[in-house]
C-alpha cells in the first residue's frame, strides 16, 4: 500500500518536472566564430543521466511497440492542423504540431547576450505530417499517395510562411533509426524557423554568384549538362529530372529538381506536383530496391520565405540514403568521403526496375 | 577439379578488379553550387551490391574477429613511418600509411574539367597512429602514453606539412561504430589534403573578422568568458581549458583548447604537450564514465599548412560523443539539435570523478 504511494508520488513529481521543462523556451545560440546556429531543445531535455549508453537503449526498446501515429488522438498528440480524408470520411494523412517541439510557437523572437555570445528565442513551428498506413513507406506508396503528402507539404508551407518570425521553413523526411527516426510510423517533419538554414545561405550566395558570372542559374546549368552527358540521370518525367549530383556527400546520393527555373517550391501547380510524386517515389523505390530498404533522409531546399526575393535560386530535393557513417574527417572538416563514383551509382540505380 | 579451376580463376579476377580499382587516383570534386569539396575514394570502391543493407552487415561480420593492427606486418599493412618503443625495444605506438586511403601520395595536384564541373586528384597523405594495446582506449591510458600519442601527432605533422600539395593536415580519431570506426583496435587517423577544409576556412574567416572589429582573437575571448562565468568548465591544468562550448553541436560536446594564443598546433612545446596529454585523457574519460562508454569524434582544428600566415587562429580539439543521430532537419540547415544545455552537461561532466 505504501509502495503504491510512493510510485504515485513519484509519478507525479516526474510529470511536475516534465511540465516545468516543456514550459521553457528552446533556445537558438549562435556559433561566436562561425556564426552558425545551434539549437538547444529544452522542452525535448533529458536529465544527463538518460543520454548513457544503456539508458538510451531501454529509452529505445522501452518505446517499440507503441505507435502515437497510428492513433493520434488516443496518444495524446496535439489537435490536426490538417486533415485530408477519403471519399468513406477515414483520415488518409494528417497534420499536426509536434509533441516535443524543437521550435515552439511563441509572439516574437526574443534576442538575449551572454558575455560575448548571443542567441535569441527557439521561436517557430514545428509539425509531423502522417500518412496513415503504418506499414507502408514511400518507396510502396501509390503515387496519388505521394501527391497527398506533397499537397500537404505545400498547404502547410503556404499556411506557415507568412507567419511573424519565420524566415525559413524545412522540410524532411527520415526514414529508418540510422537516418534519426525515432518513430516507425511514415511521417515527415516541418519546421518553420526564425533564421536561414547556412547550408542554404551557402546555396543562395553560390547561386547568386553564379548568375553574377555567367549570366545563368547555376542549377539550370547543372541540368542542362546532366541531360547532355547523361551520365548521372536516373529518371526523367516532363517536369522532373532525377540524377546522382557529381560532388555527391554520399554513395547513391540522388536529386529530384524541377527542370524549368523556379525559385519558389510553394508556387509549384498540380500538374507538376503530380510529376514531383511521380519522379521522388521511382527515386526512393530505386534506392529502397537497390540497397534493401536502407535509412534514408531526404529534404527540401527552397527559397527563404523572409520577404525578400530570390530570383536565382532553384528549389531541389536531395535524398541521403546513409549507408556510411560520417567520422572524424566528414565532422571535422566538412568534407563527406563517398566510396563509390556517382556514375555508377547512377547507372546501377537506373537499371534498377521501378 | 575443374571447379576448383574456376574457383582460382575467379580469384584472379577480382583480384585484378582490385588493383584496378586501386591503381585509380581518388578525386576530390568541387560542388559547383556551393564551393564545398567532396571525396570521390575510388581505391577503397566497393561494388553497388555491396552497398545493400544485408551485404554491408555481411562484411562488417566478416572482418569482426580479425585484428589488422595488433600484427601490422601479419596482415600486411604498409610499412611504418613512425615507430616509438619502450626500453624493452617492444613497439608502443606506430604510425603507417593507410592500405586504402582515401587520399594518396602523388607529385601533383592534376585539375580537371567535366562540363560546368571542377574537380583534383585526390593527391596527399593518409595515415594511421596505433597504440599497441588492443583493449586499452584512450579513456583508460596513463597520461604519458597519450602524450606519446600527442607526440606523434605533431612528429607527422610537423614531417607532412611541407611537403608538395599539402595545404591542410587533419588529425582526427574515431572511437566506436557509431562514430565510423570500422576497426576495433584503438587507433587515431592523419590525412594531409590539398585543400582547406570548409569548416576550417569558416572559423579562419570568423577569426579574422571578430579580431579586425575587436582587436582581439575570438577564441580568447571566448576562453577569458568561460573563465569569468565558469558555467561550462569542466577541467582544467597550467595550459588548458576543458568546456562545453556555448553552442554546442551535440550534447556533451567538449573543447580543449590552449590558453595562451596560439594559431599553430605544431609549435607546442614539451610541457604542453604533457598538459593537453593530462586534459584530453581527463575530458575522454569523463565523457567515458558518464555515458558508458559512447561513440566519440575528436578532431584537432589548426591553422593551414599552406605557406600563409594565420595569426589570429587559435587551435583547439573539439571532442564530440555520438550520444543522438544527425537526421534530415541537421543534414539539410547544418543547424544541430542538442537536447541538453551545455551548462547542465559541463556540470555533469565536471562532477564525475577522473
Amino acid at each position: 500500500m505504501s509502495e503504491q504511494k510512493s510510485k504515485e508520488k513519484k509519478i507525479k513529481i516526474e510529470s511536475n518536472e516534465k511540465s516545468k521543462l516543456k514550459s521553457k523556451l528552446t533556445e537558438l545560440r549562435q556559433d561566436l566564430v562561425t556564426g552558425d546556429w545551434v539549437v538547444i531543445a529544452t522542452s525535448r531535455a533529458k536529465r544527463p543521466e538518460d543520454f548513457a549508453r544503456q539508458k538510451r537503449k531501454e529509452i529505445e526498446e522501452s518505446t517499440e511497440h507503441q505507435c502515437y501515429f497510428c492513433y493520434p488522438e488516443e496518444t495524446g498528440q496535439e489537435k490536426d492542423v490538417l486533415i485530408y480524408q477519403d471519399s468513406y470520411k477515414e483520415w488518409t494523412l494528417r497534420v499536426f504540431p509536434n509533441k516535443y517541439p524543437a521550435f515552439i510557437r511563441g509572439k516574437r523572437v526574443k534576442h538575449f547576450e551572454e558575455g560575448p555570445y548571443f542567441g535569441m528565442d527557439g521561436v517557430g513551428y514545428h509539425e509531423i505530417v502522417v500518412t496513415r498506413d503504418h506499414q507502408k513507406q514511400i518507396a510502396n506508396l501509390e503515387v496519388l499517395a505521394v501527391m497527398e503528402i506533397i499537397d500537404a507539404y505545400q498547404d502547410r508551407y503556404i499556411s506557415l510562411m507568412n507567419r511573424k518570425s519565420v524566415n525559413y521553413i524545412e522540410i524532411f523526411h527520415n526514414h529508418g533509426q540510422e537516418a534519426g527516426a525515432s518513430i516507425n510510423h511514415p511521417h515527415s517533419q516541418i519546421m518553420a524557423i526564425p533564421v536561414i538554414s547556412p547550408y542554404v545561405q551557402l546555396e543562395l550566395k553560390g547561386a547568386e554568384n553564379y548568375h553574377k558570372n555567367n549570366k545563368y542559374c547555376v542549377y539550370c546549368a547543372i541540368i542542362k549538362w546532366e541531360q547532355e552527358s547523361r551520365q548521372r540521370i536516373i529518371f526523367e518525367n516532363d517536369d522532373f529530372l532525377v540524377f546522382c549530383p557529381y560532388a555527391s556527400r554520399a554513395a547513391f546520393e540522388v536529386w529530384v529538381i524541377p527542370k524549368k527555373h523556379q525559385p519558389y517550391f510553394e508556387r509549384m501547380g498540380k500538374k507538376e506536383k503530380f510529376q514531383l510524386a511521380e519522379a521522388l517515389q521511382i527515386a526512393i523505390k530505386k534506392i529502397y530496391t537497390a540497397l534493401g530498404d536502407p535509412a534514408y533522409n531526404f529534404y527540401l531546399h527552397t527559397a527563404p520565405c523572409d520577404g525578400r526575393d530570390y530570383p536565382h535560386f532553384h528549389w531541389h530535393i536531395e535524398i541521403l540514403p546513409r549507408t556510411s557513417i560520417w567520422a572524424g574527417f566528414e565532422l571535422s572538416t566538412g568534407i563527406e568521403i563517398s566510396t563509390i563514383e556517382p556514375e555508377v551509382a547512377a547507372q546501377y540505380l537506373k537499371n534498377i526496375e521501378d
